[in-house]
């Protein structure tokens, strides 16, 4: 199996704020959007994040009821520096996040982030990261 | 804040089961492996995957203990067809995977998938899904 992630789905109580957090609040255009039921963004070339209703989401797993909260998980969306991390905490606060950790350095490499709940309690890690690029081929570089 | 995800980042109480599972079984090359730490791997273009030591996940976060388990989250590998999920299906459990759904036709859109798990819980579903495709440039396309 190749390593290539095509879909990320995660388990939501409110489809609702979910629309209003990443649709109306950080601007993103859904590529697909079914009214009680789920919702879904490209986030990488190739890779769309989902929110699917919790009862739903235990259901197409063949579970008795709504799976719990989700957890154990964080993403992350870099940026250019220092001063985009704060631009883009804020920004992301305004659209209805919460803070978990104001913009600060990091435990190592240089890396200088945010930690930013959605309204599910995904945690966004907002970072500035010296040491890791994108090569022109999509490659992630570190070091 | 441009839809742009670059890591997720996943708590795993055993990182020896995840390269175990990852590296040696399905064949992932690590972009990063630090022993004890965090393994990550390249799984979209500009996109990783990283499995934390829960521990460290935790004080990352600011908490005060390790988090639970992973809960609440699917990631989907599409495969071209019925043949191919049920072929892939195999190499995961051969790699160390636990079947939670044999391949069968999903509830909707004719979707024809697995659900597997991975050595920590993370749910991995293998589907063919005819109602999907990725463009050359990696824009996401349904119906």
């Amino acid at each position: 199996m190749n390593p290539q992630l095509h879909f990320i789905t995660l388990a939501t109580e409110d489809l609702d704020a979910v629309r209003a957090f990443y649709r109306d609040g950080l601007g993103w255009k859904p590529s697909l959007d079914v009214a009680g039921e789920i919702i879904f963004f490209q986030v990488a070339p190739g890779l769309t994040l989902g929110f699917f209703d919790a009862d739903k989401f235990g259901q197409d797993l063949g579970l008795s009821g709504p799976v719990g909260a989700v957890n154990g998980i964080t993403f992350a969306h870099n940026v250019g520096s220092r001063d985009a991390v704060e631009e883009s905490a804020r920004k992301v606060v305004a659209a209805g996040g919460t803070v978990l950790m104001e913009p600060q350095e990091g435990a190592f490499g240089g890396v200088y982030h945010a930690y930013i709940s959605d309204p599910n309690g995904v945690v966004w890690e907002i970072a500035y990261n010296p040491g890791w690029r994108i090569a022109d081929d999509g490659t992630v570089v570190f070091g």
